[in-house]
Formats: structure tokens, C-alpha cells, sequence
């Protein structure tokens, strides 16, 4: 439980079980379809907000995008930010498909629809797994049609299952928020980066709540949320065709959220959007380490991310800390191509808390101890720009391994 | 020998032995100072231009720059293009060294200019090897002093092997340019990325003539050729603290170089530095192929270049090539995520000449073909943007192997 004090008064938050299941109006199901190879594997999801919801979706910027990616932004254009259910695939990515992946990610859709009794442009859809193969429709449909007659409230933890391609686990995540005006849950589950058929390390998040927000200001606090969490994580700079995140909001709780509550519901969805997103970095392709990468004192906080998302993505930083190395000049040289505003004379590198590098020059008699810190699973690596301005932000990576290199250099078949 | 017409007449270029030292007006010599660990290794030079030399040099844009990169960087503003000589060590980069590594930068331009008679300015100065350590200067002075009593015209392969440290082998080219107006030569040397001591992969070009050529038109033919050679070369994306390139011109030939003869001086310089420039990535760290990525049909050439450079850096690009996977699902991904002018419907994807991905579709009849490609030495992958437009663009990488991981995730003891 953890508390933080807003116009609302102090909020407190208490961990649930449930996960996109947790918030009251949202039923689920994940079913074995057929479309991922195992003869059992759950393949297919539908989140179903029984009485609708509001809707927001932050989608891949990558401009080859897939089937489902384009027809979920159309339907949240075309309801202004409203739907009934979300309908998942995992094992096929429905993406460089041409006309007939985008007929088949709408029928998707419309027998979602269909099932749920309500108008097709108020199912988002989302597909994750091999490229350029179409959709075993034959085997999609029947599925849709199996989920919607099993939606219940417990089955959260089937639909983190029926997302995920080689992610190693399962992850979920449900929170209780509570506000001097009422509680409200909040719900997710997302799937990452451990695809090596075909290699595309797509990411998806389902986010639910059951406070009353309106398109737009949930619309708000997902991407205000998504901003220190989703998009503040890296496993190898890779952007999918595919990556999505929806946020559904169903209002069951009866705790409206307005300018004054929204920093209750924005604490919320950073809350359970973390705990995901650093799950996903976890989970990524041969990962042994999480790495989180702080930058203070930068110009502006864009730059704190523009410098440490180089760092981060920086292969040579990558296998130096795989290797325990404390290398703080691969540190030093990835923020100083990094673009943002760097003097190396004001630069302070620690990691693990242990100061290698101050006002242009190395500290080696620190080495050990911070090679010590590096032999754990979690590092902190903190690069102070010393500019006297305030920016700040972190980035979560994991570690660049032999093992990253043996997964995705398999041929595919 | 190959032929190319100009405003100057038919131009043709031999191959000719000699390095740096081929051309007339240039004397090397390349000695054992003690930097490097190895008792024998060669690890100091100088490139001596006897009567004076035109000077031009770009730098990394690294803004943490090393102490000899700023030395060299204020010698040329001071000389307005002007250098008698080049001194270069390998072992110790002069990086992240303070005011004392200014000091020894300064000092080992000063010794090196004292034993070729000129002006401290007239001389350029690149270090590469461990950074965060200060260069022991009392070996480095006697070494100045023994390369300087050694300087000879056929020390050319002397030079190249000094300026080495784990590239694996020495890169050097010397070519004769002929023209209507007379003949030339151009020689040049190039280490690059195979550095585990303190893994960084340092890029240094040094390129010889004795063309006789403004300081102008030398910088502009320096950048220009530089453009698709030294800066159209990845590695793993990492731009260091001490990269330089430097290009000398002792006018010993006669021959003028004037804006009717400046392709042939160009001819020259694209082909002594892309010889060298493809020898730093054949010998990357780790490399076990060489991958030419030509973007065709771009909105222009700068955005050729940026999707192509998207597509080299690519971790998975990289990983699919050294299994040999014709993925082309990740070529067109992270051209999609380039930056670039993309549409998917227009893009064709080919590798090794086989048409893998036309129209935003795939033809996976042809993927053992192309499979059977990726199992060469030398691949190559061509994207068509199909924009309409003209901007072409190659960049040169290698592929991504676990051997890279295991080098740079080696402890530095």
C-alpha cells in the first residue's frame, strides 16, 4: 500500500487480485483457437465491458502497421472513444497482410460484435505473432464465438495467458485506488518482447477501470502514464507493426473522475502500467538483468529521456553490464552522442549509488564495488548532467546476451 | 583498374602498393613505444609531409571529445589547413582525462613537431585504446623521438599495424589517379572496431596525396567522399570519443586541383576510403559477415541514408542475417520506424537480387532461395521505397554474433 497526498485528499492504493477482470462492468475469457502451433495453448482473448465503456489507444509508431492496429484506431475515431470489448490473437500477427489481413482483422470485429451484441466499430482489435501470414479465419471465428460464451469476472489470468507469445510468464496486475470521494479498481495485463516467430518483439497492454472518466481525460492519463512506463522501457530499440495499449473505462464504481480527482486515476494507471512494463523488460529476449537508467539534472526532462534512452539502447552498455564491467566510458560516450545537452566536465556517472565518474574523470578506485552491484539481477545506473536544470526521467532495458542473439538468429522455420 | 569520365578526360585508377607513404612528399614510420601491453607490438607513428602539407579532418561528433580530437580540432583553425605531420598512438585513447590529457596531447604534438622542425600547430594528434587513463608520456616521448630518427617513404604497412588495436587485421590502399592533366596518387590507412580495452570502438582515418590542393577543396573532398565511406559504415551504432579522419596533401605531383579536376581527386578519395571504410566493418567485433544495404527510389538521398542506417542498426536485422533468416518481416519494420518517407504498399524488399516482399506483400516461394545467400560471406539487401523519387544510399554493417557479446561483455582486468 503506498499514499501520496492530491486535491482529493490522500490517496492510498492496496494491490487486488483479478487482473483486467478486477474492475467491476468487465467480464473475460481466453480460449485454445488453434492459431499458435501447441495443441493447447490459449490463443484468443475478449475483454467485454457489459454495459460499454469509455476507450483511449496509444498505437505503434512504426508506419508499417498492421491489419488490427489501423482498424482499432478507425473504431475509436468513428465512436469518439467508446466500446464494448476488446478481442485478442496471439500466434499470428495479422500484419504486412494487404487487403485481405484488413477484412479479416474487421471481421474480427464484427463477430466479436456479433457475439456481444453490439455495434462492430465498438470492438477494438489487436493480434500479436508471426508477420505476413494470413489469419486461419476458420479457426478465429470459432474461437470469438467460444470466448464471448465463457466471459466471467475470474478469468483475468486467462487472458494474461492468451496474450502472450514467448513471453517466460504470464503479467497482470489489478490495484484498488481509494480518494476521499470512493474507490475504484484498476486493471491490466500486457505481453512483451520474447517473439521468435517471426522475431517481431510486439508489445500490448489492456488496461481497465471501473471510474467514470470521459474519452478525453482518460484518453489523457494514458498517454500521461504510458509516457514514464510504456514508453520508457527498451529491450533492443525495436518498434513492432503491432504494438498497442487500450485503456477502458466502464464507471461501475460510480467515482467520477474530473480535473481535480484525475491525479487518484493518474497514480493508478502509472501504478499497474509500471509494474507491467517493467515485467515486459523482464521478460525480454535472453534478459539476466533489469537495468533502470536515471538522468537528473538534465535541461529538460525530454532530454533526461532522449539521454538515457541512448544509453539504454547502447549495445556496448548492454553486454558491458551482462559482463558486470563497470564501464563508465561506454556511460559517458552513449550520453555524449546521445543529442541532448551534455558537458563532460559537469558529468557524474554512479552505479549502483557507487561514483565512478565526476567532472570529467574517473573515480577507479570504485570499481570493485560497483562491479558488485552489477553481479545482482537489478541495476541502477544514475547519470547526473549537472546543467542546474531540473530534468529527470528513467528508462527500464535488460542486458544484450548470447542468448538475445541465439533467439532471434534461428531460422524461423 | 577502372575508368570514369570527367571534365578532365577519361580518369583511371591503378592500384599501387605503399599506404600512406605512396604518395610523393610523405615518409612514416610506425615503432614500439610500450602503451600496448604487448612487448613488441606497434603502437606509436608519425606520418611525416616533408615539404608541408594541406590539412584537412572531420571529427566524431561525440560531444565528449577527447583531448587529442580538441588539439587537432584548434591546430587546424590556427593553421587555416595546413600540417607537417601526424602523430598517432594506439593503446591509450587520451579520453576522459582532464586538463592533463590536454596537456599530453599538447605535448605529444610539441615533441613531434620539434623532431620534424616545424610548428607545434603544423602537427595533428589521434590517440585510441583505453579510455579514463593518462598516457604514460615517458614512454611516449622517446617513442616520438625513435619514430622520428626512422621516418622512410616504405613505411607504410608499419603505420598501418601501429594504429591497430583488436582490429584483425591491418587496412591500407594505395591507388594512382590518371588524367588528361597528369597523374597522382592517393594513400591511405584506417583502423577501426576491435577494441575490448575499454571496448570502444574507435574509428581513425588517415589519407595521404600528393595531389596538389587547396585547403578547401581538400576538406570539401574529404567530407564529400566520407559521406558514402567512412560515415556510411555501423558497426553497432556506438560513435566514440575519439573518432578522426584526417587527409593530408603534399602537392609533390604537380598536379593542380581546380573545380574542372575536382571528380577525379574525388574518384580517388570515394575509392581509397571505401576500400578502407568496408575493411573497419569485415573486421567488427565479432563479424562474421558483411551486410550492404542499398535503400533505391527515396524521397532523397538523406532519407535513403537515414532508413538504410535504421536497417543496419537494427539488433534484429543483424540476428537474422547471422542465422541466415531471410526476415524480411524486420527489414520492412525497421524501415518503417526509420523516420523515413515509408508507405508499405510501395515497398519491395529484395536480398541477394531475390525478391522477398512487393506491394505489402511477401513472396515466401523464394525465401529458401534467398536463405541460401545469407549463407555467403557477402550479403546484400536492397529496399525500394517506390516513392518515385531518385534518393539512393548504401550503408555497410556486419552482422550481429554472440562472439560481439562475448567480447564486450568481458571484464576490462
Amino acid at each position: 500500500m503506498s499514499g501520496t497526498g492530491s486535491a482529493v485528499g490522500e490517496i492510498t492504493i492496496d494491490t487486488i487480485d483479478g487482473g483486467v477482470t478486477a474492475p467491476a462492468g468487465f467480464r473475460s475469457a481466453g480460449v485454445h483457437a488453434g492459431i499458435k502451433k501447441s495443441p493447447t495453448a490459449l490463443d484468443l482473448t475478449i475483454i467485454s465491458a457489459d454495459s460499454g465503456a469509455t476507450a483511449a489507444g496509444i498505437f505503434t509508431t512504426n508506419l508499417a502497421q498492421a491489419a488490427p492496429v489501423l482498424v482499432s484506431r478507425r473504431h475509436l475515431e468513428q465512436t469518439g472513444g467508446r466500446a464494448a470489448g476488446i478481442v485478442v490473437n496471439a500466434g499470428c500477427a495479422n500484419a504486412c497482410t494487404g487487403d485481405d489481413g484488413l477484412r479479416n482483422a474487421l471481421r474480427m470485429a464484427a463477430e466479436t460484435a456479433g457475439a456481444l451484441g453490439c455495434a462492430t466499430e465498438q470492438v477494438l482489435v489487436a493480434s500479436t505473432g508471426v508477420i505476413g501470414v494470413g489469419l486461419p479465419m476458420d479457426r478465429v471465428v470459432p474461437g470469438i464465438r467460444t470466448a464471448a460464451a465463457g466471459l466471467a469476472r475470474g478469468n483475468g489470468s486467462d487472458t494474461a495467458r492468451a496474450i502472450m507469445t514467448t513471453d517466460p510468464f504470464p503479467k497482470e496486475r489489478a490495484i484498488r485506488v481509494h480518494t476521499s470521494r470512493g474507490s475504484f479498481a484498476i486493471g491490466g495485463t500486457a505481453k512483451g518482447s520474447g517473439m521468435i516467430e517471426p522475431n517481431m518483439a510486439t508489445m500490448l497492454g489492456f488496461l481497465t477501470t471501473d471510474a467514470q472518466v470521459s474519452p478525453t481525460l482518460l484518453r489523457r492519463a494514458l498517454v500521461d502514464s504510458a509516457r514514464d512506463t510504456f514508453n520508457a522501457i527498451t529491450v533492443d530499440g525495436e518498434c513492432s507493426t503491432n504494438d498497442c495499449l487500450f485503456a477502458l473505462a466502464s464507471g461501475a464504481s460510480g467515482v467520477a473522475i474530473d480535473e481535480d480527482s484525475y491525479p487518484a486515476l493518474l497514480a493508478g494507471m502509472l501504478d499497474v502500467s509500471r509494474e507491467l512494463a517493467i515485467g515486459i523488460v523482464r521478460g525480454g529476449e535472453g534478459a539476466t538483468k533489469l537495468i533502470a537508467i536515471t538522468v537528473r539534472d538534465a535541461r529538460d526532462s525530454d532530454d533526461a529521456r532522449r539521454v538515457a534512452r541512448t544509453i539504454a539502447n547502447s549495445p556496448l552498455v548492454k553486454t558491458a553490464v551482462h559482463g558486470a564491467d563497470p564501464n563508465w566510458g561506454r556511460i559517458v560516450a552513449a550520453a555524449g552522442r546521445s543529442g541532448g545537452s551534455f558537458e563532460i566536465a559537469r558529468t557524474t556517472v554512479r552505479v549502483g549509488g557507487v561514483l565512478l565518474f565526476e567532472n570529467g574523470l574517473p573515480h577507479d578506485e570504485s570499481a570493485a564495488e560497483a562491479a558488485g552491484h552489477l553481479q545482482g539481477s537489478e541495476i541502477q545506473i544514475t547519470v547526473d548532467l549537472g546543467t542546474g536544470q531540473r530534468g529527470e526521467a528513467t528508462i527500464w532495458t535488460c542486458d544484450l546476451t548470447a542468448e538475445y542473439v541465439r533467439i532471434n538468429g534461428e531460422y524461423r522455420t
